[in-house]
Formats: C-alpha cells, sequence, structure tokens
C-alpha cells in the first residue's frame, strides 16, 4: 500500500460525502480533533499504569471518541448517522467530579504546571479548548451534530480536573496564580 | 464545586464585562495565551533546579504574567485597570541580554532543537508568536493594552535566548541551518 | 547583540522584499512551519540513535528543509529563486514507502500514540497538516512556490509512517480506533 495518493496536492479533499478546499473551516475542526488526539496520546504515554490506571484508561477511551468526533465533523451525507452522544458526556462530567472530590479544594487560577504529565493535560486542555472555538465558527456557517460541541465544552474540563489530580497523588502542590480573584465559585444551581 | 456549568454549550461565553461568541477574536487570544502558558508549564518540568534555577524561575514568573496576559486581554469593561506594564518588558530585556552575551556569538539561523529541554523552549517561542499574531488581529477590531503587543513580542526572543543557553550549558552545540544568510546583525542603534 | 529590535511592536514586521501585517496569512504560513520545525526537533530529542538512527537523521534533514519552506514562504521580491524542490518530495515518498512495508499492514485507524517518540510524531503529523492548510489559505490569495504545499502534504504522510515503525520497533502494537471502517487501500494506480 502506498499512504500517499497526490491527490491532495492542487489544494481540494475528500470529506465523507463530498469535497472540499483544505482551508474549510470544517476541515480546521476536524484536524484540530486529530491535533488533540496526538496530544492526549502524548499524555497517555507520560502516566505510569500503578498510580494513574483509572486517567490512563479513560484517556484512550478519549482518543476513540475524539475519532467520533472527527468522523461527525467530516461528515456531510445525506441521512448520516453521528456516533458521539449523551453518554459520552455524562461520563465526563461523573470522572471529573470524582477528581474534583479527590484534589483540595480550588478558589483562585492555578498554573498549568507541576509534574510533566500534568502540565501535558493542561496543553491537552487549551488544545481542546482551541478545537471548540473552531468548531463554534464551523456551527455558525454549517449545521453539525452538536453533542461534538457540546463533548469538548466538557472535554477541556475534565482534563482540568484530571491535571489537579495527577499533581496531588504526586504530592506536587498546585501554584496559585499570584494575582487571582476568587474565580471558582460553587454555583446556585449545583 | 462543579467544575462545568455547562452554560457554554451553545456558544458563547463571558468575559469580564461582557459576554462573546467563543469564536471571537477576543477570545482566540487569550486562549492562545493560555495555551502558550500551558507549554511553559512543560518546559519548567523539564529543567532541573541545579543548573538552570534562573530560567526555571523565570518560567515561573512568565507563567503568572501570562495570566496577566489572559487578565487583560479578557477585559471589556469601562474603566478598567491593566496588569502588564513597561517593568515586566525591560525584565524580560534584560534577562535576555545576559543570555546572548552567556551563549556563543550567532550569525545564522539555527536549527530549533538540541537537548530535550531547549526543544521545548523554542516550542514555546513559537507559540507565542501565534499568540502575538492573533493579538495583532485582535488589534486591528478593538482597543486592547498595548503592553500585552510588546509583551508577547519580546517573550518570543526570550525563549530564543534562553533555548541557547540551555544547549550551551549542557554542552549540546545548536546546529546552523545550512542555507541560512548571515541574518543576525548589530543594529546601528545599539 | 541584541535580538530584540522593538520594530515589530506596532503590528507590522518585515518579510524577503516587502513588509506586512503580523496577522498576514503569509507570516501565519510561515510561523507554523517554524513552530511545526520546534515539534519536530523535540520528536528529534526523543530518539536514541542506536535504534533510530535512519529517523532521526531524517529529521534533522526535514528541519533544514522546513527552514527552506519558511524561506520561500517569507520571499515576495521579484525574480526570487525558491529552495524546494522536487527531489525532496521523492526522498519523503521513497522513506515513507520503505517505512510502510516494515510495519505491520494496516486496514483501519490507529490511535494516534503509544511510545512516547510515536505520540511525538503523531503531533508532528497534524501541526504539518495545519501549516498545510494555512498555506492552502495563503495559496488562494497570492502565489506561492507550489512545491512548499506539496512538501507539506507529502510530509504529514512521512510522519504517520514514522510513528508506526517506531512503535513497531519498540514492540508495541498500534490501537485500532474501535469503530473505524476499512479506510486504507490500495489504489487501482499504484
Ligand atoms: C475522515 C478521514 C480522516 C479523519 C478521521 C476522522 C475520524 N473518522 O475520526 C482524520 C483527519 C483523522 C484522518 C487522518 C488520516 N487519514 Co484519512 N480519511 C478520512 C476520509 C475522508 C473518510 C474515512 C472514513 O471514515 N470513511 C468512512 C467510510 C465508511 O466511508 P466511505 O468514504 O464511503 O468509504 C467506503 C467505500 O467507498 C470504500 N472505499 C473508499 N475508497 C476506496 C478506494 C478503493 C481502492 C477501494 C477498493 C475501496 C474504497 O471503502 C469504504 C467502505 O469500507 C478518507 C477519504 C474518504 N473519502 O474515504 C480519508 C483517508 C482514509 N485518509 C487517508 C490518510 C492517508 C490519512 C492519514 C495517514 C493522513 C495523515 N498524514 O495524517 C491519517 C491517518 C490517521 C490515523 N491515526 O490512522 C487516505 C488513505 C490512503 C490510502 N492509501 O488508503 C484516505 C483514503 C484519503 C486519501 N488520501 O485519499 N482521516
Ligand atoms: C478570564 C477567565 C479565564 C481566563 C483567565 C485569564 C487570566 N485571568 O489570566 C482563562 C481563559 C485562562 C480561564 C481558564 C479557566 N477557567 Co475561567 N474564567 C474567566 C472569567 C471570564 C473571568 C475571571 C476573572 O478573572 N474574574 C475577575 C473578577 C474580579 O471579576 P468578576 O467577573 O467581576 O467576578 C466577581 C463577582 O462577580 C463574583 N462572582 C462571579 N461569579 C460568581 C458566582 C457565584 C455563585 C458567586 C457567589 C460569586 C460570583 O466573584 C468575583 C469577585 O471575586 C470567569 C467568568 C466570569 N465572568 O467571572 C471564568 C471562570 C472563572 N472560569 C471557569 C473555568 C471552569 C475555567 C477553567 C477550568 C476552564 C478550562 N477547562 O480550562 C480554566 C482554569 C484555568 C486555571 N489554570 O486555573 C469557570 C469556573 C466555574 C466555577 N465552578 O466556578 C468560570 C466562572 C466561567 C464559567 N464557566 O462560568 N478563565
Ligand atoms: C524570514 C525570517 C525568519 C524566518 C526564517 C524562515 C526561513 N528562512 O526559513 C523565521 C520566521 C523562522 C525567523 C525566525 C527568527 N528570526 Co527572523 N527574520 C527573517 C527575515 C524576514 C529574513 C531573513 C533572511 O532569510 N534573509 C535572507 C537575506 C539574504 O535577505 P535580506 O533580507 O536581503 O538581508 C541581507 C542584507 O540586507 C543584509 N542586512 C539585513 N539587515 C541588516 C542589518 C545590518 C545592521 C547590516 C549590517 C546588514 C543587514 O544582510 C543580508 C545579506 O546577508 C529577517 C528580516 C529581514 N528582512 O532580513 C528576520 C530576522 C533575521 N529575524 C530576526 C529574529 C530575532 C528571529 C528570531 C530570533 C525571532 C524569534 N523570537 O523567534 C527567530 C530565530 C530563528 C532561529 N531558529 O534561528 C531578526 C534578527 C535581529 C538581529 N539582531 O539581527 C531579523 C533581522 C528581524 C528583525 N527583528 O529585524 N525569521
Ligand atoms: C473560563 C473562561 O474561558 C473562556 N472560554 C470559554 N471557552 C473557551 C474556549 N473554547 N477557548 C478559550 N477560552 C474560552 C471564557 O471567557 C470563560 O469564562
Ligand atoms: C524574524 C521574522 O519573523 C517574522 N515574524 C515577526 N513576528 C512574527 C510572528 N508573531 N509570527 C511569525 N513570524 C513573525 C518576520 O518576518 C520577522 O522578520
Ligand atoms: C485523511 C483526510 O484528512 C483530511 N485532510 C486532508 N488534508 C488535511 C489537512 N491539511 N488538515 C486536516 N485534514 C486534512 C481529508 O478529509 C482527508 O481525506
Ligand atoms: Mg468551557
Ligand atoms: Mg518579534
Ligand atoms: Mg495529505
Amino acid at each position: 500500500m502506498k499512504l500517499y495518493t497526490r491527490s491532495g496536492d492542487k489544494g481540494q479533499t475528500s470529506i465523507i460525502g463530498g469535497k472540499r478546499d483544505k482551508d474549510d473551516i470544517r476541515i480546521e475542526a476536524y484536524g484540530t480533533c486529530d491535533e488533540l488526539n496526538a496530544f492526549v496520546g502524548r499524555a497517555a504515554a507520560l502516566l505510569n499504569e500503578e498510580m494513574f490506571s483509572d486517567i490512563k484508561s479513560e484517556l484512550i477511551t478519549i482518543q476513540h471518541e475524539l475519532f467520533d468526533c472527527g468522523s461527525d465533523l467530516s461528515t456531510v451525507k445525506k441521512d448520516a448517522t453521528f456516533k458521539v452522544d449523551e453518554s459520552m458526556i455524562t461520563f465526563l462530567e461523573e470522572r471529573m467530579d470524582d477528581y474534583t472530590e479527590e484534589a483540595p479544594p480550588l478558589q483562585r487560577f492555578i498554573l498549568p504546571g507541576g509534574t510533566s504529565a500534568a502540565s501535558e493535560l493542561h496543553v491537552c486542555r487549551t488544545v481542546a479548548r482551541r478545537a471548540e472555538r473552531l468548531t463554534a465558527k464551523l456551527m455558525k456557517e454549517e449545521a453539525i451534530h452538536e453533542e461534538v460541541f457540546k463533548y469538548l465544552n466538557r472535554l477541556s474540563d475534565y482534563f482540568f480536573a484530571a491535571a489537579r489530580v495527577v499533581n496531588y497523588r504526586l504530592e506536587i502542590a498546585d501554584v496559585e496564580y499570584e494575582r487571582s480573584a476568587i474565580v471558582f465559585h460553587t454555583s446556585k444551581k449545583q
């Protein structure tokens, strides 16, 4: 098999059910999900199995689900069925509630850093937010499967919670941003 | 506390003194400062305290200052006070003058690489430049606190100087780009 | 020598043969080649010389060639000569044919991960694709040296092939995306 087909050398490429320019916002959106997926691969490679079997296996699940996001975002054919669903979002919420409980309580912004693995998870957090911004732009121009957008929104919060737990288990205290206001609140609805 | 509020699931989000679409250029700009901040966290995690206590502690300072940048860029309320000031820029200039002195003299472009920590600082350098480009775009559309823009410009030069010193102290010679012209000059003003 | 010239503090910068706003799509394009170059530096730093002398030395070659890309993309002067040529593209094709042969056959998408070095190469793959998208956008607005675009297209496929070989030699099996269709085919032309 030859990996390259040379078909994209003129600036156009195929999606599921169509063709687009390579700088199309749809391609930006799922291309950035793919980039995020690669950073998640890096984060997973940094976590050792013994202390972090939970987070590590969740990251693999997330890698599959980011393919689902990419799949849904690259599909424009009529009568398509989509892959991302509410249960994936609920799963992220549950896991992050647990991690928020496990890590010390939080009132102020913290520096995205500490251990190597935690800082890599912060990279994932911010790249997830970049993917979310591009998907927000796509949504204004064309219909998308909306669960993908919710999933990306929740995913960045998951990475934040996971990063904090990693530092906590390794006994590295998160450093507060020194000029932070009190920004984390328990909302009335909770 | 629940980390997620679900309030951003429709594509809008709050800033300090307003509300914006998630793909707004202002949010792109400070979202990219946040992304940069996470890469700085990674670089700091790679530097050992003994040989690099200076750079490592500067990176932590920079992480706080990147929050200041994000804070200033996310503020649109009237009569706001801003956080980034000239002294932060002067500090970067002084540190990078020292590092430029410490490392071997330079005439040609060098490959962004060498040791792990140096290559991570080159990543920071290029992501700082991406943040600068997005802030340049924002500046054309809306007023910003201009020191933020200067700070980001200087910051990428700081990372360059710091990357070179890291390789130098670890006795890894920087590799010159083999088809480089002589591009680094002492300007008449200096 | 002073590294910083302060000349870009107002939002404009110089290219070879002109001046541009910092958020110009041309600057986005070669700025992203520079970012990619830094990630390639990271990947090279992770590969050990014994097992990966081939890939490691190719990555250094690619770093020089990414400077060539940046050089070509930053040049707007009349009668310019360009640096990227077909032989660089052919070289990538040959190397990736070998690696595709060496690694196990492939039918389905694989998770971008596994070993640290392979996941870093997947990061390179996706950042190369980001650079390609921005170059596609530039090409619509202004003439460019077209070999640069082809080079970037082939480069992301090279990184994919190289990532697979890294995992294979380290005896880490790539994980298939669990909901993948059969997507890799031998095309009729091959
Ligand atoms: C979406 C997509 C992506 C997304 C995946 C997102 C996701 N799903 O989450 C992203 C951006 C991540 C991606 C990445 C890559 N992709 Co891709 N991708 C596609 C795309 C557009 C759709 C794939 C898909 O899911 N199809 C779903 C099936 C059910 O739909 P279908 O299109 O109707 O296809 C059916 C039939 O038509 C038939 N078929 C289609 N083509 C052919 C050709 C022949 C000869 C035959 C016999 C049959 C056949 O097979 C399918 C039934 O099983 C295809 C192009 C395309 N239009 O198929 C490329 C494609 C599969 N990708 C390709 C490549 C090279 C890659 C990358 C290596 C690129 C890179 N350098 O990064 C990576 C690999 C990623 C990985 N980790 O494995 C090539 C494979 C070339 C080859 N030799 O087979 C394709 C074919 C594009 C191309 N160049 O023509 N990709
Ligand atoms: C700017 C901003 C960011 C920037 C910070 C940039 C910087 N400063 O450098 C960036 C983009 C980095 C960021 C990141 C994140 N943020 Co933020 N951020 C904000 C934002 C818009 C302003 C925060 C701020 O500095 N305020 C300054 C104060 C002085 O101004 P103020 O707005 O007037 O607030 C005062 C009062 O109104 C009162 N108040 C405000 N809300 C509430 C609610 C209740 C119930 C009460 C009692 C009081 C109260 O408290 C303040 C006085 O101390 C707020 C939303 C908002 N509008 O407040 C979210 C907010 C604080 N962020 C939030 C979150 C979740 C995050 C992230 C975890 C997201 C992620 N997944 O990455 C990360 C964490 C980053 C970290 N490392 O710690 C949530 C927190 C939710 C919660 N449960 O509390 C908020 C509230 C947004 C939201 N979803 O509604 N953020
Ligand atoms: C393109 C470019 C880049 C690209 C390189 C892409 C590529 N080639 O692949 C990228 C974006 C990667 C880049 C990065 C950086 N760059 Co640059 N870059 C340039 C640029 C625009 C052209 C360089 C070039 O290749 N010229 C090719 C030659 C043949 O063309 P030329 O322009 O006609 O120059 C000739 C003459 O005019 C003369 N000359 C030009 N200026 C001066 C000044 C004096 C005083 C003298 C005596 C002679 C002289 O010298 C040349 C003949 O050899 C110059 C600015 C410029 N217009 O020159 C900046 C420039 C060289 N870069 C500069 C800097 C600081 C950097 C970075 C450190 C920025 C950063 N923080 O990341 C990095 C370093 C990267 C690295 N790894 O080494 C500065 C150097 C300042 C100094 N003190 O010398 C310059 C001068 C821009 C500026 N601020 O004014 N850069
Ligand atoms: C925590 C704060 O981050 C900002 N915010 C919300 N979504 C994104 C995103 N995708 N990218 C960057 N910033 C975002 C909002 O201002 C929010 O209040
Ligand atoms: C060193 C060279 O890099 C380019 N340059 C200046 N600022 C940026 C930025 N934010 N991003 C990418 N490239 C930039 C200009 O062409 C400058 O001359
Ligand atoms: C493998 C699939 O990836 C998509 N594709 C092609 N080029 C790019 C790029 N530069 N960035 C992101 N996605 C791309 C197309 O949909 C192609 O079919
Ligand atoms: Mg959110
Ligand atoms: Mg500059
Ligand atoms: Mg391609």
